[in-house]
């Protein structure tokens, strides 16, 4: 049996289920406090019996570096008393190889063995939604340095004259997630892009900065394809925005397929998170192959 | 015996050596059409006897990943005759194992190896000079998506009332390389910044640039240190400006050591490119550990 945790700052969404892309049973749990929180999970795992493997997809920030000794812990974050947290420490009690990976590290997992990202060697996940999160994959392992991309915080070129908005961003002001994640469009236009009689000169906006992150991380990671999911993604047309502007921007300077096919929408909706985590427990399971981001374990 | 080739766009420089970091004997040849210049390489391999492996590191564009059937090849280039050109084939009769990476992976594995990367598990190498050229080694070996890395077409945020130049590069104007490559400044100026009266300006205008680029590279990768080398990276007082506007423009967001040691200079000098490809032959020597890199070999 593997077990998967979808871990926000919100809600917990955890799961067991047989197999990664099977059926699986799963319950919610608000996220209050570390010790509230995680007994609740603890609880709900040991009503379904024995796990051989638990994945935890994360919000962040979070040491998702196997060979560090903070491997599992929650490193700095506003969300009041959850900075120090630490899974591993949580969850010894349920006895089975555990692996945890950033949330959008997760859901682009989940999107590579059965969604949108299959056949992709190298996989870029982009989601826009409360911020801008973007994990790479190469062969199904996540990419990290010294600790989990933070491609949000980019410094996209702003025409002040066409976008007079400062930004949103309380470390950069004008970096991508202070220009086009959800917050920024709220505070830019006290509303969604969903909301708007008429949305067009904002999505194109919206579209011209999340196409530069799509040249950006062209050139920086050169990926096979590029998913872009996340709630604000769910505005109709925002996609082939980012697909003409980004070819634009790109000039044929190196070749990429269909941009149709290079840029595209995440096929397995609010499932990926979990899945991805059930990915992650997968990977752990003795017997599994051991990818690059486990050699140093 | 290792045998090594830095291949460039005017000049190969092929070396015998015994070890890595050994003292080494070596040539220069000119780069004229591929088989004068690959009879020359070859000729010059001969007269030392026999070879156990052969690195090279090579301008771009170049296909480096050893599971493409196009692996050794030169891409479309402007370099007449060369595009096609297979490594493999020319060097095939010397009956040694081949490796191949870019000339800047080449000489930041160098850096890692015997240089001022030493220690670090994620290496960024840059180089600044004819163009800019960029390079990401995880645990020494290069990182690569569907091809090389391409940061220099990166697009820094410009202020046109502080410098109208519209940027060199054919095809995107103002790109980091249409900014702040050596052709970019004698294009802007009429002279490198070496030749000026008073060059401060003009190393606060090139040394932001590539502090963005620093800091895109901080934010897609993660390195535990960013080495800045290059013929432009000579200039007195250049470093120092990218340190400082770097740290100002990540505010704090990620923390980085000592932006000192974080943003330094590469310790080999002309020799880097050289000592790469004695590195990369030594990589495929019978019974040296492979990594990631050639896991699809």
């Amino acid at each position: 049996m593997l077990g998967g945790i979808e871990a926000g700052g919100t809600k917990f969404i955890c799961a067991v289920a047989d197999r990664t892309d099977g059926p699986l049973e799963k319950c919610v749990i608000p996220t209050t406090s570390p010790d509230e929180t995680l007994k609740a999970v603890r609880e709900f795992f040991r009503g379904h019996g024995v796990l051989d493997a638990l994945g935890i997809a994360s919000f962040g920030p979070v040491d998702i570096d196997p060979s560090s000794p903070q491997f599992g812990e929650m490193l700095k974050t506003p969300k009041p008393g959850w900075t120090g947290v630490s899974y591993l420490d949580a969850f010894e009690g349920l006895d089975c190889p555990i692996d945890l990976d950033t949330d959008v590290n997760g859901a682009g997992l989940a999107e590579w063995r059965h969604g949108a990202g299959q056949g992709c060697r190298t996989l870029a996940y982009v989601t826009v939604g409360t911020g801008i999160g973007t994990g790479v994959l190469r062969d199904g392992q996540s990419l990290n340095g010294a600790g989990h991309y933070e491609m949000g915080h980019i410094r996209p070129v702003r025409d002040g004259e066409r976008d007079p908005f400062e930004g949103a961003c309380p470390f950069h002001g004008d970096c991508l997630e202070g220009l086009a994640s959800g917050p920024a469009i709220k505070a830019r236009w006290g509303m969604g892009l969903n909301e708007m009689a008429d949305p067009g000169p904002a999505i194109e906006l919206i579209g011209g900065y999340l196409a530069q992150l799509a040249l950006t991380l062209t050139l920086t990671h050169r990926p096979d394809r590029i998913l872009f999911g996340g709630g604000v993604m769910k505005t109709p047309g925002l996609i082939d925005v980012i697909r003409e502007q980004m070819e634009s921007l790109l000039a044929g300077y190196v070749s990429i397929p269909s941009v149709r096919d290079y840029i595209a929408a995440p096929s397995l909706g609010d499932d990926a998170g979990i899945t991805g985590a059930l990915c992650l427990a997968a990977s752990v399971l003795p017997g599994a192959e051991a990818g690059p981001r486990h050699a140093g374990k």
